[in-house]
């Protein structure tokens, strides 16, 4: 009999012992649970947002708030209501009774489905069930349900309930050895395969310990995989802990494997490879995988290759293949097969039978609440089960919970699929190898580029190795054009101040007045360049930086201390403007038409002249190339003065650019590079009467100046100066009642203390919603607390230094005078051999106070009060500035009224309120914080550009081509 | 038999007689005069060069120019060439011999192509053609050809040829009447519809004349129909000459009807019953209309509706529906049907043969050179015929050549079908009735609203009327909200300053700080109504203008002096504004969608807040309302200071705007009027920290203080200040040596004086090549002496007064110190009674005179003489300004480096400078002309509106709707 017959055969065993068998009259008493599963199936639209809802029900307080959040989410265009699911929500005012019936019956609906799915909220309700669980012939495991480790004490208290929960297994006599399962990521809240080292030695220290009290606990433990940006590193750690000494002839541990990752063959083949090495065996738990919607939108979302098969059938069958090849090595391993697919364990059983495999060689497992029929069916084959019981409160567990319910209720889902199904017997159709050949579907008018993966083991290596590259050239000379070779300026890392990057001639009154000089004459010549030219220049500066990437990170890396992983996406942020720019000036080059019988109309724009480049130091390299590619690509001549902290890397831009325009045989005087102090060389390039147009990005107070100052005429001046500034921010971010605390504390520590706080979008105001200050507050202090600061060189580091001896005087200045006004909730002690600042946090600073009104630009937050949400929008608006603006809320309604009125350029909901991505978040501010239109817009070029209209009259004697046929 | 079947039969016999017979031995030998008609109904592509060339042939000198010109109109994309062709153009450099080979085979064949259609170039070429025709049996009548009458010099010489010709042709013998055809608009320079009564005077006088000395020198006078605007005036003037006590008796006269005319069936029957009421019949010539290109192109231009049949052959059906009325009228009329259509021709012989009219009691007409075999089988059939001699010089014939020739090869034309139809029989097939009930492709993003049409007689008198309406109503208060009831301004006639217009309550600074405060509040409530609401309260304004159109042109024609027809196009471009904006607004609303999987990114557009209007008074109606309804439509709250000397008008529109907005039940701090003096409020206005943005039009000078005002920050000021401004220009014209002279004095006069030259746009120097300088300085010369210089209120005004006495006495003083300096070519009377300046013009003015570089706003036009193209393009790039740009040349080449080398905003070839449509030709300048985007155009609403970027990230707990089948 061939093994799909025999796979066919125990399959269809397996559904007739679990066929459901529902009568109609059971269907019509069903419980408002399952009516609720059942109708998300049949409403695509219902079914998102009924789990969005359910996602926040256990943060909302009172049927009051419960009732209003049923109502908003579920009322809703394109939300097609079930007729009953109508009436239940057909109440006006959030206290009435049918409001607090909706409200109470929702509820219960939720708990109902939550215990279906959780063995418990504490370890009596475990003991009962596992024990019932034995009592029907299965072992378990056991998973602890969590919030997000987001500081080294909740990665420490993950921790401690592992050890309490094996503590109260181990007395119990369970038939059997009981098992717990863990993730890697909640033992070290900086997990980061980019931080390798550091990520490895806390992570190692931390399982050491939970192997060796489960050893003497008797407690086998299981390694859980998630997602995969923490695969490599996972095995990778796993691998060297249990190959060491100490370890190695432990067999009551384990890892997994997911089949719907591309890797995970080879990933399997390499697990059997190493245990072979081992020459102990571990068990090898086969699933298919949990994380498909995040692997599929953080692909989409950074451009990267998609990791996951596309097709549910696809990862079904590369799963039978993963099987045969896990029982095949079953003595090197103890194959664990899970899944509710009874195709699956079918199929797996075929191949043990095939094998002659003893069912003590391997297992089945299935998640509790999933597949109880199956798991019983299994046992009656005689088949050891093991059931994966998630244990913990349902609002931690609401992750798993949604997980769970978005399986169920998916199309591919077969637990659906036996719903719906006509013919139960397809269910068994062996799965068909099924991915697409034609790319992903894009939707994206412009593809930026994609920043570094670091999830690859290694990758950080080569952006070590440019450090150390870059380390050799450190302390050059850079004399550019029209500079003196006499007055210089010295740029240093401020990592480490001692170390000189290197020395830059500086430009002064009379340089400006040569660079001008040439640049009138390179206008001519530039500004009736064909477009394809100027394009082209653009995309070789993009294709020469994406070439020099990891050279590019260490310059950053080194002269303004911004940590590695920032530095690469600013690589590709300039990289994008430069093919965004030329996107955009391609797509104006043809202007408008406005043609009429007789005449032809063209709408057409041309360069405006010279524009000068005042660039900030925070983004060295992509705001320079932004802010001079759009002046270039329009048809510009650009002078370009870079900050002095970052004088070096300015001249390295303008060696890379002034070389290949010297290369397209244009004139030097097309961009030039004018590195000098600011106060000297800064009002003349602003004066001067040949300017056309000023692009600026820094303070705004020399914003603001440049802006009066732009709008004098000067002496032989005869047109009238252009000036786009982009200046300061106090970007607040508020936290609302119903926020996902998990998501908001990472945004805001992220969006605050992310290089050092020296970002114009920066976070520097968190304005939260009374009812959940405390939580936040504390999870925020301590997650601040457990990050890394030291040089930026080290790839541990997530807060790095300020840029220079003044920031850092400035900053602790500020920081001790509002210490003598505020409360301080937290203040980090920082490396004393650089220009560090340890993140500083004020709690319940008033919303006029100096710290909540004028911009620091370093890592100090203030963190307001706020008593409702009226109160957080007010008080969000309440500076001069309008840059970023943040919301975390699971309040439909207050997340549209933020739409409408938070006052700020970019508004960010639910997610973190930095890294503004050309093309798709087009960034800047107004009032205070800018003038002028986005960078990395649509509208963004038009600066740059006078547009021309040109009419022709073609009618000569009254003739022109008219159709006869009119 | 029928009637058809005897038209068959006749045209059947003509059809024989006339057979072209040409044998294929013929075909090869074809002249090159022939083988180029052939050729250019082969390539549509090279049929419109091809007559391009033609037309531009007579005016360039040398075959060095001439080859030059044949390779840039001929050597283009899409033009494709025969074989023979390219040989002959297969020429480089201009002088060598291949190259003059291919000059003079052009010229000779266009020579010859001439001469087919022109009867000659002397009277004794003529007499030897018109004895010719006499002695094969036909009668003729003589068309002198012309070159556009430009000014009464022009005209009378027009007249003279006409009297000069009679008396030649009066002696001899011809053995018939001799016959002139002559067209009215040639008698007076400034015919104009509009201007009924003096056109009608002018006019009338002239052919008063004409018939005297015709009927005393024994010639009859045909007189001829040209443009549809002209009809209605013309059949108005003859129909009143002719039944005159001394005119009423004469036979020997005739009018011309134009089948292809919609109305021409009315027209007749018109004419009919004039002619019973006269008694004594007159020739009535039924043709079908040589103007459709230019009929078709003006419609269409001006959002006209059609005035001619869109199908040729509704106009054959027409011709034969219009062949019967006239001979069935035979005893009240004498028929004379004008046709090379053989069809045509036999239907009409069918038809007198059905009405057994005698062959004396009509005629046929053919054009000499279009149909000889025709002509000569009409009198074959006993059939008098009339030949239609044009005589003249080729270089004034140009455009009747080009209207033969165009006829000849259109798709649609009886002569070509004949050449190419199989079956020749089909060519008399009954025409058929064929108009489409489909309205015209457009192709039009924006259609604007249509100007008045005077063709239509009386139309003015709507205008007349509304300027006695409104004269009632002069001399009334105007006070606004917030204004002074003590403190007014009065505002006066500048055509009769002693009339006031009114009298205006003004605002002061404590007005401004009110309507700020107001505004304020305001904006609250506007800047979030729905775009809806904004756009329909545009619509209002519009529709509003539209009804009240009389209205508004009888103020402006009163309170700034501007003529009516001009007025009239201003309330079209006020309504366009309303119109173009509303679209745009909406265009903008929805901003740009940029979702990723997980993330949505919405890039839309807020207000920027409270807009200031600073508005001129030179389009008092039609700036303030564009102004006005940007800032309004993008959601920003706007106060408007109207000039002072349009302060009345101002008042109206801010009554007009503010009830509107008052029906819509929104606060009148959305918008608000305060008239008031610019040095007082002003500075206010512009200073105010509440502002964000001003719109200003005026002067250069308080347009930069405006700029640099508005960019220092106010004490409480939160933001930066935009500021649009649109300021002066010293625009100029170039005059090609290949320029239409017709065309390009007409240009001129009309850019340079048109509203007394106080327009932005006005041409205030002409650029003219040395090889025309003297020709085109003569007839524009007599041209500018020809325009009439009076009150805007009277229709026949073509320049009415400068603005005020200040205005005045400025331009009197410039023109005094300029007459010190330079050469006066003309300076024109003007009646003291207003503030009225004569046009002046000076000749050869240097370049860097101050007369050639500082603007005068009024009506003053420098001649500036260069020598060739280059030196014409770097004089008129040679001012502070850049606004618009104007050159007349037939010279592709030049056209193409005008194209890129002219710098100016609005850059018009081959028609004058003004007049820019919104949509058509969005309107605005740049170095000193100012800064901002163009006015109507698709960018300028950008400038009153922040881009917001909102991110929503729409995971919950990893999960978004991500297409399961990816």
């Amino acid at each position: 009999m061939s093994l799909e017959s025999r796979t066919q055969t125990i399959g269809q065993t397996l559904l007739a012992a679990t066929h459901p068998g529902r009568s109609f009259l059971a269907q019509m008493r069903e419980p408002w649970d399952e009516k609720l599963l059942a109708w998300t199936m049949e409403h695509p639209g219902l079914r998102t947002q009924m789990f969005r809802l359910i996602d926040t029900l256990p943060f909302l307080s009172g049927s009051g708030e419960i009732s209003r959040h049923i109502q908003e989410y579920l009322h809703q265009p394109g939300v097609e209501l079930p007729g009953m699911l109508k009436n239940l929500l057909n109440f006006t005012g959030r206290e009435s009774l049918t409001a607090q019936v909706a409200a109470q019956t929702l509820t219960t609906a939720v708990s109902t489905l939550a215990r279906k799915y959780i063995v418990g909220e504490n370890f009596s309700q475990v003991r009962q069930t596992l024990e019932r669980l034995g009592r029907q012939g299965m072992t378990f495991t056991l998973d602890i349900l969590g919030e997000a480790v987001l500081s080294e004490s909740e990665a420490q208290g993950y921790f401690q309930k592992y050890i309490d929960l094996m503590t109260q297994l181990a007395p119990v006599d369970w038939g059997c050895v009981p098992q717990v399962s863990v993730k890697l990521s909640a033992f070290y809240s900086q997990f980061d395969p980019l931080a390798e080292k550091t990520t490895r030695t806390q992570v190692t220290q931390a399982i050491t310990q939970l192997l060796q009290r489960a050893g003497e606990l008797g407690v086998a433990v299981h390694f859980d995989m998630e997602q995969y940006k923490y695969k490599n590193i996972t095995l990778a750690i796993l691998k060297d802990v249990l190959l060491s000494d100490e370890f190695r002839s432990r067999t009551d541990v384990g890892l997994t494997v997911q089949a719907y990752l591309q890797e995970s063959e080879a990933d399997v083949r390499e697990i059997l490879a190493w245990v072979k090495l081992r020459g102990v065996p571990v068990t090898l738990r086969l699933v298919k995988g949990a994380y498909w919607d995040q692997e599929v939108i953080l692909a989409q979302q950074k451009h990267w290759p998609l990791p996951v098969y596309r097709r549910k059938s696809s990862t079904d069958a590369n799963y039978e293949k993963l099987t045969r090849l896990l029982l095949e090595n079953h003595p090197f391993i103890y194959p664990a097969i899970g899944s509710h697919n009874v195709r699956s364990q079918a199929h797996a059983l075929a191949i043990a039978e095939e094998l002659s495999i003893s069912p003590n060689a391997w297992e089945s497992q299935v998640l509790y609440g999933m597949a109880a029929g199956l798991a019983k069916a299994l046992v009656a084959q005689g088949q050891p089960v093991r059931m994966y019981c998630p244990y913990g409160e349902l609002l931690p567990g609401m992750s798993y919970l949604i997980r769970r319910l978005l399986e169920n209720t998916a199309n591919t889902s077969f637990l659906r699929q036996r719903l719906e199904k006509e013919n139960e017997l397809e269910l068994l159709t062996p799965p068909q190898w099924a991915e697409p050949t034609t790319p992903l579907p894009q939707g994206e008018t412009f593809m930026g580029t994609a920043d570094t993966n670091f999830a690859q083991m290694g990758t950080a290596d080569e952006f070590l190795q440019a450090i150390v590259r870059v380390k050799l050239q450190l302390g050059h000379s850079y004399f550019l054009p029209h500079c003196s070779r006499e007055r210089t300026l010295d740029s240093v890392n401020p990592s480490d101040p001692k170390e000189s990057i290197g020395r830059v001639g500086l430009a002064d009154i009379s340089s400006v007045q040569k660079a001008m000089d040439c640049a009138q004459e390179a206008q001519k010549i530039w500004g009736s360049t064909p477009i394809a030219i100027r394009v082209n220049l653009l995309q070789q500066i993009a294709d020469t930086l994406q070439m020099q990437r990891s050279e590019w990170v260490a310059w950053m890396v080194l002269e303004v201390g911004k940590p590695i992983r920032e530095a690469d996406a600013e690589v590709s942020e300039a990289i994008d403007f430069c093919r965004y720019y030329s996107e955009m000036a391609e797509g104006l080059h043809p202007g408008y038409t406005y043609d009429v019988l007789g005449e032809t109309n063209r709408y057409v724009y041309q360069p405006k002249g010279i524009g000068v480049v005042i660039a900030p130091w925070n983004y060295p390299l992509a705001i320079s190339v932004g802010m001079i590619t759009a002046g270039l690509v329009t048809g510009n001549c650009v002078l370009y003065k870079p900050a002095e902290q970052s004088a070096v890397i300015g001249c390295k831009i303008s060696e890379l650019i002034s070389n290949l325009i010297s290369d397209l045989g244009l004139p030097q005087g097309v961009f030039q590079g004018l590195p000098g102090w600011g106060e000297e060389i800064g009002p003349e390039l602003v004066r001067h009467p040949a300017v056309h147009f000023i692009t600026f990005t820094g303070s705004r107070q020399v914003g603001c100046q440049i802006y009066a100052q732009a709008a004098q005429m000067s002496p032989g001046q005869r047109h009238l100066k252009r000036v786009v500034a982009e200046m300061g921010g106090k970007n607040a971010i508020i936290v609302d009642a119903s926020a996902d605390l998990d998501q908001a504390v990472q945004g805001v520590v992220q969006s605050a203390f992310g290089y050092a706080g020296q970002k114009c979008s920066a976070c520097a105001r968190v304005i939260v919603l009374a009812a959940i200050y405390e939580p936040f507050l504390e999870r925020l202090r301590t997650a601040t607390q457990s990050l890394t600061i030291g040089c930026a060189t080290d790839p541990a580091t997530t807060i790095g230094p300020v840029i220079d001896a003044t920031a850092q005087e400035r900053l602790q200045k500020n920081i001790t005078l509002a210490k003598q006004r505020l409360t301080v909730a937290l203040e980090s002690a920082a490396p004393t051999s650089g220009y560090f600042v340890g993140p500083v946090i004020f709690t319940d600073v008033p919303p006029d106070d100096p710290l909540a009104q004028e911009e620091l630009f370093g890592p100090v937050l203030a963190v307001l009060r706020v008593a409702d949400f009226d109160q957080a929008l007010q008080v969000a608006n309440g500076t001069d500035y309008a840059l970023t603006g943040g919301l975390y809320s699971r309040t439909p309604s207050h997340i549209h009224r933020a739409m409408q009125e938070y006052i700020c350029g970019n508004l960010y909901i639910n997610r973190g309120i930095t890294g503004a991505l050309v093309g798709r978040q087009p960034f800047g501010g107004f009032r205070c914080s800018g003038v002028g239109s986005k960078a990395g817009g649509p509208d963004y070029l038009l600066q740059f550009v006078e547009p021309k209209v040109v009419t022709e009259n073609i009618q000569r004697q009254g003739f022109a081509p008219v159709a006869e046929e009119l």
